[in-house]
C-alpha cells in the first residue's frame, strides 16, 4: 500500500545536507498549509452530506491501514486521499448542524485561527520567562471574559486571585479539589485525609468523583445528595446542612462543595446564594462548575443564575463548549491563587530565572496539573476580538430561541412529554407508550434514539432522570438553522411513529 | 483603541437572520484560513530575526491591549496587527534555529496540518463513539511508534496492553503513580496509602514530585536516591536496594520506580536491566521516563539505552520534544490497561453507549485524567507518513552530530570544560574561572548564560550538578543547521572573553 519514494535525504560527514529533510522549510509549510486550509473549508461546505454519528464497526480502520509505519515518506496527496476514505467515515460531525448530542464543542473561525497560531509559534508556555505573551495574554483574557460573566473583583488577576486555562472542566474541578484538600490537610494533618469529606448532587458530573479517586478522597466520603424532580435536581440546602451536620457530628471533617448551573444530564442549577450561606458557615470550599451554562451569563437576563458567585472560591465555565472557542478552553477562576499554588508548584533548577525567582510574574505550570501548556488564550482573544460581545450574546440567544422552538414542538404533539422544564438550550423529553408502562417507556426511548442515530440525520444522546429514559436534544452547533431542528423533530416523529405502530 | 463597526447581527423574531454571525461560514473560513497560513510562512521566513528569548519585561502587554472585550467585533488586520506588534515582541521563539534551552518543543509542516485538521474537525473524542476514528487512528499509531521503538510485544494494543497520548510527561506518570498506587491500596486497604514508597532518582523529572503530591503519597516517603558524576548522575541499583530493604524492614510498602533514560538536566541513563532485577522480585512497578531521549530510540544504535523496556511496567516519550509532533503528543504504553482503566474509569449514564457497554472498544477517557480529548493521532500520523522512519532516523542523528561538532567546540577551547558525557544531542559544560573558585565559577556561568541569552542571538538554559551551575546546549530545533551551532558558540566564546577579561 505504501509508496515508494527514494528517500530524501543525503548524509555527508553525518550532517544533512541543503537538500535533505527541510521539516519546516517555510515555502512547503505556506503550500501544505494552504491545502489543508482548502480542504478544511471544503469539509465544512459538505458537511451536511455526512451521517452526523459515525456508522463504522468497532475495528473498521484496522482492515485498512498497514500494520506499521512507512520507511520512506508517502505524498501528501495519498494522505488527504486517506483521510478521506479511512478517516472521515470514522468521524461522528461534532459540527454538524444537526449534532445536538452530549453538549456542543463549539468551532468557529476565529477560534480556528486561533488555534492555528498557537500551532504555528509551537511554544511551550510553562513558565513567564518561556513565551511572556503567552502567559499575560491569559491573565489578560481571562480577565475580559471575567468581566463580561460580572464575575467578583477577587477573581481579576489584579488581586489575589485569577484566571487560568485548563483544558478540561475535569482538570478544572481536580485542580481545586486539590487546593481545598492541601488546605485542610494543612490544618488537620495529612493523616486526616481519610476523614475530608466532598459534597455534591447526584447530578454533579462524574468528573468530580475521577477528581475524589485520584485525589485520594475515600469514595465513602463523598456525598452526592440525591435530588429529584421536586427541586428541578437541584440540590436541597436542607439536605446539604443535614448531610454536614451529621458528618461534623461523626467526626468527619466537610471541606468542598461542587455546586452546578447547568447539570449535564438535564441543566439543573443548584441554588448557589442558600448554598454559599452555609459552605461560609463552616468553611467549606465552594467551587461552581457552570461548564456548560456559564456562556450564557454573558447575557444579562441569564446571569442571575450564577448570583451567588460572589461567596464562591472557584467558578468555571468552559469557552469551548458554547462560546465559540475550540477545544480546549476551559477558564477557571479563583480567588487565593496561592491555594493552587502551594498544591501545585514545583520549583526544579533547571526551569529556575530571574522573574520568577523574584516573584514577578506568574508561571502558570503552578496552576495545572501538566508542566508544558499551549499557546490557548489565542484562540479565546481572537473570538472576543472578531466577534465582540454583542455578537457573542446573539449567538447564545439564537441556540436558547431555537431550543424554544423544539419545545413547542414536543409539546405541541400530545405523544410526547417534557420531562424537565427547559431553561437554557437544552430540551429533555420523551415519547410515552400507550400503557403507563415505565419500563416499556424507557424500552421505547431508548429505541427511538437507536433509531434516530443510526438514521445518520441527527445526533442526540440520552440521560436517565429518576428512573426515566431520557431524549437529550442539545442545540449549540455553530452552523445550527431552524430548519436544522426542524429536520431533527420531522426525523424524530417519523422514528416514534413507526416505534408506537409496532409496540 | 477599539474600531466601531456595526453590528452584524440581525435579530427577527428572536433568531438569527441570513446576514447574521456567521462563525463557520466556509468562505470566510477559506480566506481567513489563508491568510493565517500565509502569515505564520512568513513568520518561519523571517524566524532568525527576532530574538530568540524574549526580551520584554513583566507586564509588558497591560500596557498595551484595553481593560475588557470589545463589544463590537474588530477586523482582522487589526488583529493581525496586534498580533505582530503586541504578541511576537513576548513571545520566546521555540522554533527558532538558535534555541538551546531546556529540551526542543519539535514542530513541523506535517504535524503543523495534522494539528490543523484535528482542529478544523473539531471533534471530542473522550469514549469511541464520540469519533472512531479518533480513538481507532490513535492505537494504530502508537503501535507504529511501539514497532518502531521496538518495544515488546506486550505494550501493543492486541494484547493486554495498549499506547496512549496522553498531553505531557507529567500525566504520563501521573496516570501510571494512580494506576500502581490503586493496585496496591487494592491488595493493602486504602489506610495503606501512608505507607507507600516511590523511588527514583534526585535527578528525575519533577513531574514524579507533583504526581506524588496530587496523588497523596507522603513527602516522606518519597525517595529521591543521590547520584553523583562516579555514575554520569544514573541511578546506583546498590543504593536502590538498600533502601528498599530499609523501607521494607520497617514496615513500609515499596511500590513504584520511575527510571529515567535521558534526565532533564543532563541526559543520564538509569541502568533499566539492573533495576528491573529488583523492582520484578520486590513486585514494584516499573515506569520509563524517556521522554527526551525516546526519540534517539527508533535508530538502531541508540536503542541500547532502553534494553531492559521488556521488564517495565509503562514506558513515556514525547514525540513533541524531538520526533517532528507538534505539541501537544506525550507517548504512553503500558503493559495491563486495566490497571489504567480501574483507577481512572468512570461509567456516567449520559455517555452510556452500545459500543462501549458490550466493551467492544477503547474509550480513552478511561486512560487519563481529563474527559474530553482532541484527535492528537493525526499529526503523528502526518508526521510518520509524510517524513518516514529512514528520515526520521536521520533527522534525530543530524542533531546529535550536531552536538558532537559543539562538544569538539567546547573541548578545543581550554577556559571551558565538558561536565558531563555528551550521550545524544544536549552539551553539559561550563566556563572555568583562572582561580578554583566553586563559588567564583557558578558566578560566572551564571553570568554568562545571562549575557549569552540577553544577546538573543541564542537561548540556553542551565542546571546544578554536585554543587556546580552547569550550561546546557541542548540542539533540537528542526531548522537548526552547524551555522547555527558555531553563531552560538561565537556568542558563548565572545561573552566568555568579556567576562574573564574583568574577573
Amino acid at each position: 500500500m505504501w509508496v515508494l519514494v527514494p528517500p530524501l535525504i543525503v548524509m555527508e560527514n553525518g550532517l544533512l545536507k541543503e537538500n535533505g529533510l527541510k521539516p519546516m522549510d517555510s515555502e512547503q509549510l505556506r503550500e501544505y498549509g494552504h491545502k489543508m486550509v482548502d480542504f478544511i473549508a471544503d469539509y465544512y461546505k459538505s458537511i451536511e452530506n455526512f451521517p452526523v454519528l459515525s456508522q463504522v464497526q468497532p475495528g473498521y480502520l484496522h482492515e485498512l491501514i498497514p500494520d506499521s509505519a512507512p520507511i520512506h515518506p508517502d505524498s501528501i496527496q495519498h494522505v488527504f486521499d486517506d483521510i478521506q476514505n479511512q478517516i472521515l467515515p470514522g468521524v461522528t460531525h461534532w459540527q454538524s448542524p444537526s449534532f445536538f448530542a452530549y453538549y456542543p464543542a463549539n468551532s468557529s473561525i476565529a477560534g480556528f485561527i486561533g488555534e492555528m497560531l498557537s500551532s504555528g509559534l509551537s511554544i511551550v508556555g510553562f513558565s513567564w520567562i518561556a513565551s511572556p505573551a503567552a502567559t499575560e495574554l491569559e491573565s489578560i483574557v481571562l480577565d475580559w471574559l471575567a468581566k463580561m460573566l460580572k464575575l467578583p473583583q477577587e477573581f481579576l488577576s489584579s488581586g489575589q486571585g485569577g484566571g487560568v486555562i485548563q483544558g478540561t472542566a475535569s482538570e478544572a474541578v481536580l485542580v481545586v479539589l486539590l487546593a481545598a484538600r492541601d488546605k485542610f490537610l494543612g490544618k488537620f494533618g495529612k493523616n486526616a485525609l481519610g476523614k475530608l469529606v466532598v459534597y455534591a448532587s447526584d447530578q454533579t458530573h462524574s468528573a468530580l468523583q475521577k477528581a475524589c479517586q485520584i485525589g485520594g478522597i475515600h469514595p465513602e466520603n463523598c456525598r452526592l445528595l440525591r435530588t429529584d424532580s421536586s427541586t428541578n435536581y437541584a440540590i436541597s440546602p436542607a439536605a446539604l446542612s443535614e448531610a454536614i451536620s451529621t458528618d461534623v457530628a461523626n467526626g468527619l471533617i466537610p471541606f468542598f462543595l461542587c455546586a452546578t448551573v447547568g447539570t449535564t444530564s438535564s441543566t439543573a442549577v443548584d441554588p448557589l446564594t442558600d448554598l454559599a450561606k452555609i459552605t461560609k458557615s463552616y468553611g467549606i470550599w465552594l467551587h461552581i462548575d457552570a461548564a456548560y451554562a456559564g456562556s450564557a451569563c454573558i447575557c444579562p437576563e441569564y446571569r442571575h443564575y450564577i448570583d451567588g458567585v460572589e461567596e464562591a472560591d472557584s467558578f468555571n465555565m468552559n469557552a469551548h463548549k458554547w462560546l465559540l472557542t475550540n477545544f480546549d478552553c476551559s477558564a477557571l477562576w479563583i480567588k487565593d491563587r496561592n491555594a493552587l499554588i502551594q498544591s501545585l508548584s514545583t520549583n526544579p533548577e533547571f526551569l529556575k530565572n530571574k522573574a520568577s525567582q523574584a516573584n514577578l510574574v506568574v508561571d502558570y505550570k503552578d496552576w495545572q496539573i501538566p508542566l508544558g501548556r499551549r499557546f490557548r488564550s489565542l484562540k479565546l482573544w481572537m473570538v472576543l476580538r472578531l466577534y465582540g460581545l454583542e455578537n457573542l450574546q446573539c449567538y447564545i440567544r439564537n441556540h436558547i430561541n431555537l431550543a424554544k422552538h423544539f419545545e413547542d414542538l414536543v409539546v405541541q404533539d400530545s405523544r410526547f412529554e417534557m420531562v424537565t422544564p427547559r431553561i437554557f438550550s437544552l430540551v429533555c423529553f420523551r415519547v410515552l407508550p400507550s400503557s403507563k408502562d415505565e419500563g416499556l417507556a424507557n424500552k421505547l426511548n431508548h429505541e427511538l434514539l437507536n433509531a434516530v442515530n443510526s438514521s445518520g440525520k441527527a445526533f442526540m444522546s440520552h440521560t436517565v432522570l429518576s428512573g426515566k429514559y431520557v431524549l437529550r436534544l442539545a442545540v449549540g452547533a455553530p452552523l445550527t438553522e431552524e430548519r436544522h431542528v426542524n429536520l431533527a423533530w420531522n426525523v424524530i416523529q417519523e422514528k416514534a411513529s413507526t416505534l408506537l405502530s409496532t409496540t
